[in-house]
């Protein structure tokens, strides 16, 4: 073991790709739910920290660091809503998991794509607790980068049939659409977000603009139906108006991070809300009636990120040659003396003019 | 340039060494000083924080991050003192650079050996500016990872010529003189730290073990010497007796980090010290006189590091063939239309089908 202390896996962009389609989409967005909801029953085990963001004036650089104290990770993540117009990604994202009993890494990854996967897992997984039973149609309102994830999400974890789509922008529905068009899904292109949500048991809003905006208003939101709100995720940017949220039973990952970031920022701090892992362990109620409005309020935390890392190593270590889903990464320095760095130096100088 | 944003240059340990071994050690010293003491001259501009730690019982996990507004940093380190018996690194790290107008990553590096040459070259940067006028002895007291950088980081940038040797582990000593043989310093081996500090000007301890040690006690300091503290780096570790901190002139890298982690963690909250980037700016004085005793507390902080990759990122884009001193990550998912990442998905899927 010790000989290959210093080479950490990596999984690139193209191997993430090839693990998902290998694994297929659908069982990868199950299995991250499962993996999620396994870590959220083991709450209190986690070392918890809002995430470490680096403000500027075009956007947003984070660290979300986390620890169940056998595993560490952290997720790097950037948000800069202006990238898209530039032809670049709004978010990119990669992180590592290291062993807490050594400080050495086990696990470098693109985070990219898992980051588009495990929000949709964590949507599906809080609407698999909260929405009302036998929920089948959901509306998802923006288009962008997380839509077809959030349709296939729901579709595997909550057995939703029917997607109604809206977007301000009728090109990025349309590519929607065609995305999800093998996908075994009742598809429906929509003009408004009032006919998106027609029949709709379960309205996911993932938008992109960093501002106060109000895709939702009061009058939209009738009795019965589970809101998944995942676009408004920082400072300054919210979706809903203020008044559905008054309405709403709230339920949030980690409460001293989604007063800051989510959409009950626009709530005074004391606005009381339900936290998903004590639904999860039966501490709390979810849905109380069938004609409650519930609110997932989603900004995504860094317990997430842990379970989606843990469950791509998991992959890697356990399907037949998985590891051919990592590079070898040669990132820590291991002397064979510890205390011989410089002699290292010294070797490798001596081997190179050998 | 849109079409390269994707991949990240990566600078393993390998590549690291070639790296350093081209430039040759004591010119990499050298310019890291300059590098760092160029950043701390316009230390204001900097978004800075103290660490984000991940304490368990064996060691700490941690991350370190900062930004000057046009790059963001960040490393992530760990400190395992009882990593060494088992044959591992006390410290292993590897750090990042990325682009704060897109927070898309540019650099990935290994940074288990760059920290020990921006730690040694922190030191020797202090010194330059705190010992005595004319310092040609440094007591080395602690001969293990870190020994030989800050040897040859103080003969490179302070002129130092003779450097004393002492550890409680005489194998340390010996591995130490044995790799600064050829370095053309003067490398005297002591049995007692009383006569490695003897006839020093500088006196550096870099010891290891997480305690609350005194490798140095007040009868052995004189006046006139300029202590190096480089050991005394997290809660809980400490090299030198109070005594000697309340006879000194205390200068520190960030006050809020030192105070939880340096010597002075021994010391009232609102003991004076003075910040080190000040002294470079002129806005406050180093050495008072030539019998003051000055004591550079060091425990690290982001912006060497900052500085660090920003100095490796410039070779690799200032030297002839730079690139080949890395290797190309394909970190980033970077779809053709960023609104559609599943469609890079799908693409996917269709090129291996076909």
């Amino acid at each position: 073991m010790k000989a290959n202390l210093n080479i950490v896996p990596f999984v690139s962009v193209d191997n993430m790709m090839r693990l998902v389609l290998h694994l297929g989409v659908q069982r990868v967005l199950t299995d991250l739910a499962a993996a999620i909801e396994t870590d959220f029953r083991r709450w209190p085990l986690f070392d918890k920290t809002p995430r470490v963001a680096s403000h500027s004036d075009v956007g947003v650089i984070e660290l979300m660091p986390t620890s169940d104290g056998e595993l560490y990770g952290f997720k790097y993540v950037n948000g800069h809503p202006k990238n898209m117009k530039e032809g670049l990604q709004t978010v990119t994202a990669f992180g590592l998991l290291a062993d807490v009993e050594t400080g050495y890494p086990v696990l470098l990854s693109e985070m990219t794509i898992l980051t588009a996967l495990r929000t949709a897992a964590m949507s599906a997984l809080a609407a698999k607790w909260l929405a009302p039973a036998g929920a089948r149609t959901m509306a998802l309102i923006g288009n962008g980068a997380q839509a077809e994830f959030q349709a296939l999400g729901f579709a595997a974890v909550c057995g939703i049939a029917s997607v109604r789509l809206f977007d301000i922008d009728p090109a990025a529905t349309e590519k929607c659409r065609r995305n999800l068009a093998g996908a075994g899904l009742d598809i429906v292109a929509c003009k408004t977000p009032q006919e998106a949500i027609l029949g709709a048991e379960i309205i996911t809003t993932c938008t992109a603009d960093k501002q106060y905006a109000m895709i939702l208003t009061d009058n939209m939101i009738g009795a019965g139906v589970h809101i998944n709100a995942v676009g408004g995720d920082c400072p300054g940017k919210t979706e809903l108006h203020k008044d559905i949220l008054l309405r709403s039973d709230i339920f949030v990952e980690y409460p001293p991070q989604t007063r800051i970031e989510g959409e009950i920022q626009q709530l005074p701090a004391d606005h009381p809300v339900k936290e998903l892992w004590q639904v999860m362990t039966g501490a709390v109620k979810g849905r109380e009636a069938p004609r409650a409005i519930t609110l997932f309020d989603s900004v995504g935390f860094a317990i997430e990120d842990f379970s989606a890392l843990r469950y791509v190593l998991g992959q890697l270590r356990s399907l037949p040659q998985g590891l051919r889903f990592s590079e070898n990464l040669d990132m820590i320095a291991d002397p064979d003396e510890p205390r011989d760095l410089y002699g290292m130096l010294l070797r490798k100088k001596a081997a190179t003019a050998g």
